[in-house]
């Protein structure tokens, strides 16, 4: 878990198939709880907050985050919550990276 | 529409039933550009901007005017994009206060 959060999400090269199968299945092992992978295609987990300006807090420290990794998740910003997806828009699909990305928004919670 | 915009949003009043029809209709004249009603439920806009950065920043403009007038769209902050969906969650519909929020965020793209 935290070996994970520590590595840096790297661009995602050309040829390189999306993870499918088995290999999701050790990728998610070592995530924590409340992530979900949806149709083996995205990463996907809510959050919870006491209000709007903490959900908002949040949602701009992802997006620091996200700058700085240059791997940019999809962010659902309502009242109180927020819902992370994450997925290589390159490849349509899930890459290391984004299991990298959802470790470190865990650790920014 | 500048009238629209100059009005503040009012908390919706308990049996106030939401707008349908040709009431809805009426309303959306009043509206900028880009706004879709959908199913009668909620409006609907996404906005385009030329990078991540301008996404979040918009989306922090929004989520200020949303703590001012204490009412909260839902905003989906992607890289480039921001869809903003608006209604009234106490009457699970639309109310003149949406549109006064549409308004509002069309003044501060």
């Amino acid at each position: 878990m935290s070996e994970l959060s520590e590595r840096d999400c790297v661009p995602c090269k050309a040829g390189v198939p999306p993870l499918k199968g088995e290999a999701l299945a050790d990728w998610q092992m070592k995530l924590g709880n409340g992530w979900e992978i949806v149709n083996e295609h995205h990463l996907e987990k809510s959050f919870a907050f006491k209000n709007f300006r903490e959900a908002l807090a949040f949602t701009n420290r992802v997006g620091a985050l996200a700058e700085q990794q240059r791997h940019h998740p999809d962010i659902g910003l309502s009242w109180g919550r927020v819902k992370i997806a994450i997925w290589t828009h390159k490849t349509d699909g899930l890459s290391e990276s984004d299991f990298i990305l959802a470790a470190k928004i865990d650790q920014i919670t």
